[in-house]
């Protein structure tokens, strides 16, 4: 072999910090969710005023460990690639430093409400994790679903959008600004709480035609709610049919768990993802991906 | 040819402006939708009294610069065909002139607020464009599900109809004007409102009867609910079904956007649609279809 | 024939007003259709004060047209059948008497609300027109599937009780009674409101752990939305299957329209319904069907 | 035979009270379904307080009826045991207790409202008449569409958790507090009343951005609530075609109520359940189950 053991030491690292294949890097993606999710509870809980007036000390603290815990990982996560500047400036290497940076920015220039927002951005992080999901199979057949019934879907939308708008004018036209209608965009969102059956009520319809108006809408968006269902219900009827004609009598739950074809590696030059099963180079740099 | 150059010029603005089977065709009705969309934009944004006073020339201007374009719309639409009454008195020509009016008008008698209202009946006009739709094949298996159930859907309708309209008696004898049920009609629209799961709560039961009566209404909405979304589900794997077993192995998802029987073709002279693929003559009036 | 030609009458009357096979007999039943739609318009107007006070005169006077018109049916219903207590005593008997009676009472006696309620009961007759909905088919494919999945409903709609008892007595507990779940039964309402999605406000979560159990309510509320959806769902889809096996290439569209098995023939006797097509002599009392 | 008398008599009692295949087992379960049901009708009354003063003796009354009754029960329950202990410590042990003491406790030493609190707990039993629904065999299908689809169910509502998060965060933001919006936790909150479509309207969007950002949330929902019901229609199709291949001509209604794995017996010696049809000893402690 004539990598060295330092290249060694750091395929071994990117292995844990990128990849969920081995014990080590389930581990990592594991106790990564742990955190991110508890500095969602800190930043949840540090919004609400009576629980941050008395336990301002301890989410203070939570909030500085979970920072530095991260800043680790960042660090890691940059010395571990090959290219470290691909890393830093991919989608999530921009989420990984915004979400870090705030604590450091507010204890050296004093902080601004915009600053704590930017610690929100930690949820998106979740997503990183959602990579564990792909075992799951389930979410696969989700996503062929919906893919498979785009074109139907995107109609659908393009329907309630179209009705809405034109509901809405009706709507803001009939009932006017003194029945909480004050303007077509209002009415239009009105119309899409009342279409989805959401019906929040801060604005509800009070002349006689309005509410006529209303009762059509509502038998509409009834309706429409068939819409959606019937295609992901078609989906998941013909994908059932299709497993069933396919896998005969073998058993289907167990078949839903394994139906993985993508794993979780990923690239140490280029950071590429959705590489086959069993690859030992990198289908986008050529890079070899494990180094034993 | 015995065709004049003048002639074959009508022809092509022809194609041009009520077909959409040639890219110069396609790109006409892309560029009408989003001018279209924008003139809403502009009839929203105007109803928004804080938008409408920072910025009322640039929305003025924006109007006066939509109205123009489809008036030089109208007037082509009506030089490209052979008989203009026809067209001028058809649904979207009367919708056509109505939109474009109001601005016109308001210049020169001063502006009412029912001309203002004229303006959103552009938002019909996006139906003409959906004409783009019919190449999707999705809203065909949208039309062929609502067309094949029309029977099961008249008598949910009618069910729901008979239903709300007894309760709403019911209720507005239990509850009473006290509690915000004033007359029959508007208990039967706080009836359709609560069977099908929107609940505004404008108005909500107070006595305990009214309550216990709601908690029955609820439960039948919620098993209502089931009936469309079931008509459609079935249609929709009926649907499946037969596909699959046309087609055999032949993709499925490709089949749903090739499958289209009509093309966009509209005749020159009466202006029928529909016509067949590689037609022609129109089917209505015998007049030549294509002009080369 | 040695029916006497008064008994002959009496039969073609019985024949329009109890039966639908017959031409005059469905214009008899959609007339009444729509003086009973009528009537219940004129109820729900001037339960409307504005329009009472405009109209009042013409309410009135409508309300007398329907009330006799209602009247002369009455005493034909009760001429053209043999045993008339039957049909007196029956549960239409009584609705038709009580639904007519309350305008004769209110002039004689002085109205009362109460009998301004009685007037109500006419919509109940709407369910005797409901027999055309018989000739659709559609509806007995509905009943079908309700009855074929009646012990899914029955286990879904208990564990709907069970869980809004237990759901409401803890969020009357945890809420109390000062956000408004002053009582347990209240609490349950409310619950069977979040639980069907319906969500009216008149009563929210105000605490912390209230709003999260709520949360939990809902998610369980989403998932059980899911049920009667899914059971309706393969009913129909079973019936759709058993309708292309047996009918193979036969439309299956026009199927549903003719499949009815029961004419709305009624014995002039004994009142009896549901008889055998081509039958000649009543089920129930072995009186004769038809006297031509 | 060499059991004693009193062991028969004990063996007797033990199959009445635990189980509910013998004719007196069956009416023991649905008299103490009756009077669960009673008591909580009790405990309802007893929250309302115009009931409360009106009728406090009556419900005082009930109360200590219902009382003592289930005292009996507990009593013969721990004498028709083997192990009374591993009964007292069991979960439904406990819970008999705890919601038979309450009354006592007050008597004796004054009432608190915790201890109304315990009485509550009575709900709970009701789920141990519940194995009478396993006779029922439809809640064995919809146990096992729920444990087919458990994989789906997760990842789902992994999904709406992930999306609330967000979207609750970005509500916070933009919205903030002067709109309801007090904290994140209460926002996550709202967001998953406008994805389940519950829509309340205690807190509702009032900004522009805000009321933009609840339609793509609500548009989202719309979408997702289209997911269960696919998950669990697909399921139910499943198995309706599995049943239609087995049983071939044989009638699927009847089916579906002899569908029973599982009887109610009951180890006299340590109380499991699930033993198999015809099984003479307990397949945990080895224990004799019929001593006739």
């Amino acid at each position: 072999m004539e990598k060295t053991n330092r290249h060694n030491w750091k395929s071994k690292l990117h292995e844990i910090i990128y990849e969920a294949d081995t014990p080590a890097g389930k581990l990592f993606d594991i106790l990564l969710l742990i955190f991110i999710l508890l500095s969602i509870v800190l930043v949840m809980l540090e919004s609400v005023n009576n629980i941050d007036k008395k336990y301002h000390d301890i989410l203070y603290f939570g909030e500085w460990f979970v920072t530095i815990l991260f800043s680790i990982e960042y660090i890691l996560r940059i010395i571990s690639v090959k290219k470290p500047f691909k890393y830093i400036f991919s989608f999530f290497g921009i989420i990984d430093f915004l979400s870090t940076i705030p604590l450091y920015f507010t204890f050296l220039f004093g902080g601004t409400p915009a600053l704590v927002t930017l610690r929100a951005l930690r949820l998106l992080r979740v997503f990183r994790i959602l990579k564990l999901a792909r075992y799951l199979g389930a979410s696969n057949q989700l996503k062929d679903s919906i893919i498979a019934s785009r074109v139907k879907i995107f109609v659908f939308l393009f329907a309630v959008m179209v009705s809405s708008i034109i509901f809405g004018t009706i709507m803001y036209l009939v009932e006017g600004e003194e029945n909480g209608f004050t303007n077509i965009p209002k009415s239009v969102y009105w119309c899409i709480v009342t279409l989805t059956t959401v019906g929040f009520g801060d604005i509800a319809p009070n002349t006689a035609l309005g509410q006529f108006i209303t009762t059509i809408i509502m038998i509409l968006g009834y309706g429409i709610i068939a819409v959606p269902t019937g295609i992901v219900s078609a989906e998941y009827a013909k994908n059932a049919n299709k497993d069933t004609e396919k896998k005969g009598d073998e058993e289907l739950e167990d078949a839903d768990l394994v139906e993985v074809h993508t794993n979780s590696q990923c690239c140490i030059n280029c950071l590429a993802e959705k590489h086959q099963d069993g690859a030992e180079f990198c289908h986008k740099c050529g890079c070899k991906l494990h180094h034993d």
